[in-house]
């Protein structure tokens, strides 16, 4: 066990009870914090230093059943809790959130090589975004619709129909590794709100962050059962949690598992998110500085790791030059370093990463594509790379690198461009860039893609806005209340009188 | 008596019955047709021949209170007669209409000059209007809320509360003589399909337009008393009407005797739409050719006698130039003369109206304004006329012609349009051309009309969009959706348990 | 000055500044406490000693004139405000009301005799209540509709309409004595989140603690205007308030006046409660023990000086003996003292109130009825009393005592007692007890009064339900979020296209 | 090949184009009817005399694939079809449907059997459903929602987001054979609407019923490819339907391989009914008359073949007798015979389901049941039995018969009984019959199915009212709105700005 897999947590402190005595993190099965039975453990990789970071608990498939047991039994009771006590919960956990944040920010640098300052926003993020679903929460839940029978052809009104939303039982959470932590909570704030219980998996590099992001909850009082956390080889344990016989909703953010997920799943509500392609138009009458500001900041934040990044430019040719320029430009004032020092390129979250992201870069290059910086890395990073005048028969024109690589496609015009757009499988956000209105609303009809931003590159957030993909990109939508809608189910009760009754008639 | 007063309606037909002996056109009360008792008759003038066009009923305020009660007694049974059923009978007024189009279009023709063609267009869009009203009353009136207690702090969830709307009782509806169809059904749909039952005083010029469309609703089987049409003078029976003790609802659209009506009546809902100075901002950078077409037919349809007529250009001076010389060669293809030759431009309304217009156009010139052709009127008849160069001191400035003269003021920079535009009393709606996103947003958030059109001219339609004026030019919004519910007001009813209950807790 | 004339803010503390050196409370203007220029002074009773309990200023036109120009200054930045910073500053109002409750408690306790328990409570109430309203507005203000215009016949998809609501400037807000904080709050947070100005003029009695109460709002950092708060004698400045001609909407809570302010008031928004005379209809089936809990607490609580107080009761005769001996049985468990005592049964608002509440009585007994308790008085202090078999001809039957006083009139069945709820012009709520569903909703729908409650006493809460009372007891709906709507209007723009435009056709 | 297999349209007649020469029935591709290229065709049995009824085409995975392709390729246009033309085409439809009826209806006697006023109602209620799904469709699809970021923290006002639903692509529709025309114009009345395509795999009995009503879909005009029709063996192409890469969305009712095409199928949105055990809760206080009169319909129509049909009677032990004597009295009245004659009790479908119905009623009284009448079958005909003192052991208890049998429990009291329904897999609706609001208002609230009917028997419509089963019974929501959103999805336009914006700020 190399030396530096040392807990954050310190004795005495709020995470204190998180690690055990051998160092490894412990899991979260119905209100404790526990040692696997396996007696083994899973080492997670620093991205940096390439050395072990943290070790968490091997989980057994008979944990795992253990936390749908605890989950399911924990559910009924908590969906008798009055919807203002369950958002004060979460507004407690929030709260904590606050009050605790930095071993989250500390695990997220460790982990997943997240600079400093964006882990930190990740944490106070996540706060906010549980906050705002809690109160969303009270009044989506709190507010269900009355029908009368004399709508419908041949009816009179001698029957009120009262519609309401309930729970699904237990919701599986799966986050990904660039945002452990706010693509955790962002499942398990409303599956909560909406009186489901949970069960997460975390993923390995993230699940240090995520585990610290528990304890809040933990701290903040809710009922043993209510949240389960599992840690674990997903060889081992991915597919028994995703055919789970109790598991009564899956909300996945990763990557293509994501399909065969749904390919074996059960009849069960399906909220997936697996990753986009998005695009970037920049007609020619945009403003070319806005433009390439924002494509700058939207594909090298976070080293290009992130759903909602810029993944490729398609540009028309009457201003490619000048965009093209001003984005070299902006990429030449990003820093090459490690999240410790806050530098604006960190290393990728894993070699196989890198691996990838290197073929793509061969690829395009081999096919006649044009670098304009020279290509470099080191271990696990890599310094940031403008791919121009990438062609349709490359591999970069349609895969996402997830890292620090942006191709430039330079299009005869707009309907190129969103020919292109339109036949990529990963349709989960596209961003315009133009100043005409008509143009902007035409173009952003055209887009086959679940969001279109104008005039600023692709976001998740804020995060009460509706967030989805298209084709292999996703299904269902997510944003609060969406996600509330996604992780309830409707429930009618219909009474009926034996004479009509209008009211005020 | 003059010759021409002889009524539409033709033995045999489907309006036969709508003439008295006498020629004089009935009131209609308690589901028939009748004449007064006191006798008299209003005539109403032909504005082109400004001899008498038809002559109707003056009704006395005992057969106002006679209209009232059978309202009343009316409505409790409309109001127990499913949606479903309500939306029939109105489905199959709007077809009587389609199918007895042309005595309402003549009467349009002969009482408020309005061209052939668009007297046509007005009937047909008044029976869309009504279908899709009874299809949306199905629906909105069918829909309520279901609400839960245990949203609010401190309750648990132990009473569910259901909220949906009723009828108000009876409307009191005053169309003005420039729409007498088309604002009188927007009016009267609502209205039963809420379950009201309604009172309506077409305006004098204009009531036979609305008499033989009453006759639509008529033969369609409403029950009696559910509808009642008042003829008469204003002078008369206009402040009875307002003022009556069971009117439970006043929708007025017309001018600025709104006001008036406001502050004498009771503590019922009010639905005012009085008029708007629709100013039209042209930024520098819009297409010209769109703007000078819209301006064209957005201020001269109708010889201006519209509310979202283009009541003031406001254009920036650099495309000042080129934008009006624009306007005026449109204005130069424009036909003047009579309604039943279609022309373009037909007499206004009345003597004192076209006295009025004229005074603005001196006024304006007097103060220096640039006349861009020459100012000529025969009888009710003018000639369109741009007004350049007009001032903020100027009358043309802040006061609606209501007539086929449009001013136009140069401003320096859009700030100064806005700021014309939020100074003006009459906020109804207004338009801007531009072809900028961002300025499209943001003049539009700026100007505080009740609409904002962005590249076109004002306009109430289509029919389900909401319409509404700020400050003097009314309350209240109108379009489909919230013209039923402001015919309808919120009854809510709370099921106590007593002990709490969750659905599937 | 009577020497019971004392502030009850102390040195030091958070409301030192409150009071002038006189003595006498200062009033609110654009962001500071201020002596009147008037130099005069409105002397405030305590209804138990009735002595003087405190001082305020008696404002002038001009000081109303002032407050207005502030709001209206202030609320143009005002609705520049993001809507979660205008929550966040509402919730700091509220968490300081909760930190700092017992001097506006006191004040109740002072003004208007209301028990020191039931005093806190109110405070607490409505700490909630901004809460909540904060976060519904961040809602419902920052969603609004997005229409197209290819619904509607005729029409192609060229035209997005966006549909939002938005301030109406300054709302005037009168709440009414009997919950001067809680009905002062329920008009504030609403007109605040909607981005409005507010100008409040509290009952005299209620001043003070409305006060303090809007010390809360100072001390949050609310910007100087956006609050203000005249005192003074509604002779004087009550109806240059109601017909103000920058008030943008009047919100009133009180007795027939409103109808009064809706007479004269010019084309504003008008949301009015003006008392209820609701009524308890107990079916032979029902549970009689919780009706007669429910009638005791209903009727008899804050003495019966509440809008949803039950008014009268209509019971079925066969059940009638046995609920009239539980209410008894009820009613003599009421403690009969002062507030500093948290007695049940506490002295009326004023003199002339226990005498209108005594000539009821009188009338009742004069005109047959049984009294089924000694009547007593004591200044202002009424002992609970139930008057049984009243009739259709007594006062009682119809007007509200707003006192201790219960009347009880036995019905032959359900009919009548809804024809006689029906008959009532002061429409507010009403309750039905029974144990039958389809009875249950069918008497409720029956019952045109603005709520109805089954099986429960009426109730204005939870604050998030709607609330409206129908004919002379009000206009337009409450609850927070039926407020929200009322405080705003609609506004829309439309993008038109010059070609149509089909998303994902 | 039986001689009674002769088509039902005649020369000259509406439906003349269906059937081939040789008198097997079309399928429907791309706008036309076809003969497939496999040369085979599929028998229908006709329950009643289990000779042939029909004959139909049996598909090839190639005709599958033109299918998609036509559908695919129609889709965009029809995508871009305004609103109002979409509705215009169903209106269409559906009035066809109400003139051309007969033969519709006559397939359902001869395919499934189906009472003869009962296969007329199913035609009529099916035009009932397309006009009214055209008019919600208008309105649902029209309307989205404008969503402002200054709701969230951190936020300014500077992001516009548009929120719509758009159309999946092709919806594959695969209805049952118990209602084949209404549960496919259920599916395929909001696809269209919702601009999607359709290709509809008909149940094989049914499927002629399905070819005669899409025949009016054909003339009314929709255009080639929106509408495609598959029969054939499932054995040969369901799995290839449902797996197929191009259907957007699979919406089916039927049995339990409902559950095999949700594990099988791809990331697509599923609707899923799938049979229901209804229970009926009888409590001691219910309306007994009431109740059996409910049951006896509810069980019995169309001999128990439907979703809704009560499936097992719960009763509290204190009113059994009473309930089951009056539900027998009502067996009695029924008649048994050929759906020709209007008989109450017809042939089940098939053999196979008369054997699975003889082996619930073998195996319950082997265990002890009391069987109430003789148990009677020939053919396909089973005479109506109802089977007393069902117990937990039973399959009848459990196990859905689909057939005129109906199983009677005795409970201790409700709890049993609703722990019963909570335990079943089939979780589509269940009723309960109480006079009590609390208790009805309680149990409702504990059934854990997807409706509750309170004092009536199960029923899916009005067809405007939500209709969703729970645990195996299916997924998602159907009813006319809930299946137009299932059959979209969000798509959501950021309009963003450089700098924030604040209406009327």
């Amino acid at each position: 066990m190399a030396t530096d897999a040392q807990p954050i947590a310190r004795a005495g402190g709020f995470y204190e009870e998180l690690p055990a005595g051998c160092g490894a993190y412990k899991f979260y099965l119905d209100g404790a914090w526990r040692e696997s039975s396996s007696g083994k453990q899973v080492s997670i990789s620093n991205p940096t230093t390439q050395g072990v970071a943290f070790r968490v608990q091997a989980c057994t498939p008979a944990e795992v059943d253990l936390m749908f047991e605890a989950a399911k039994a924990a559910q009924k009771p908590w969906a008798r809790t009055p919807l203002w006590k369950r958002a004060q919960a979460l507004h407690a956990a929030a709260r904590l959130m606050r009050e605790h944040p930095q071993p989250i920010a500390d695990a997220l640098v460790a982990e997943v090589a997240k600079p400093r300052k964006d882990s930190m926003a990740e944490v106070i993020r996540s706060a906010d975004l549980i906050d705002y679903t809690a109160e969303e929460g009270v009044r989506y839940l709190g507010e269900g619709k009355l029908l009368t029978s004399d709508s419908f052809p041949g009816n009179e009104r001698n029957k009120l129909c009262l519609e309401s939303r309930v729970p699904l039982g237990v919701v599986l959470c799966i986050p990904p590794f660039n945002y452990p932590v706010n693509l955790a909570v962002s499942k398990i704030a409303p599956a909560l709100m909406a009186g489901n219980a949970v069960v997460i998996k975390p993923p390995t590099q993230g699940s240090v962050a995520a585990i610290h992001m528990i304890q809040c909850f933990h701290r903040a009082g809710l009922p043993p059962g209510v949240i389960n956390l599992a840690t674990g080889r997903g060889s081992e344990i991915g597919d028994y949690l995703t055919t789970h016989s109790s598991a009564g909703c899956i909300s996945f953010t990763g990557g293509d598992t994501g399909i065969a997920i749904c390919k074996k799943a059960s009849m069960v509500p399906l909220q997936m998110e697996l990753g986009g392609k998005d695009v970037c138009i920049v007609c020619a009458d945009a403003d070319i500085a806005l433009a390439a500001r924002s494509i700058v900041k939207g594909a090298f934040s976070y080293s290009g790791q992130r759903c909602t990044a810029v993944k490729i430019v398609l540009v028309e040719n009457a201003v490619a030059e000048e965009l093209v320029d001003q984005v070299l430009e902006g990429v030449r004032q990003l820093t090459v370093g490690s999240p410790e020092d806050d530098a604006s390129i960190t290393p990728v979250i894993s070699k196989s990463s890198a691996d990838f992201i290197e073929s793509l870069v061969h690829d395009a290059r081999a096919k006649g594509a044009r670098l304009r910086m020279d290509y470099r890395r080191e271990g696990n990073l890599i310094w940031p790379l403008v791919v121009d005048d990438v062609t349709e028969g490359m591999r970069l024109a349609w895969e996402e690198p997830f890292g620090p690589v942006l191709p430039v496609m330079r299009v005869e015009g707009v309907e190129q461009a969103v020919a292109h757009c339109n036949a990529s499988e990963l349709a989960l956000q596209g961003c315009v860039f133009t100043r005409d209105v008509e143009r902007a609303v035409r173009i952003s009809d055209a887009m086959e893609t679940g969001s279109v931003q104008i005039n600023a590159a692709p976001a998740r957030g804020p995060d009460h806005f509706p967030f989805q993909g298209f084709r292999a990109s996703g299904i269902g939508s997510q944003g609060i209340r969406n996600s509330l809608q996604m992780m309830t189910k409707v429930k009618s009760t219909v009474i009926n009188l034996a004479t009509p009754s209008y009211t005020m008639g």
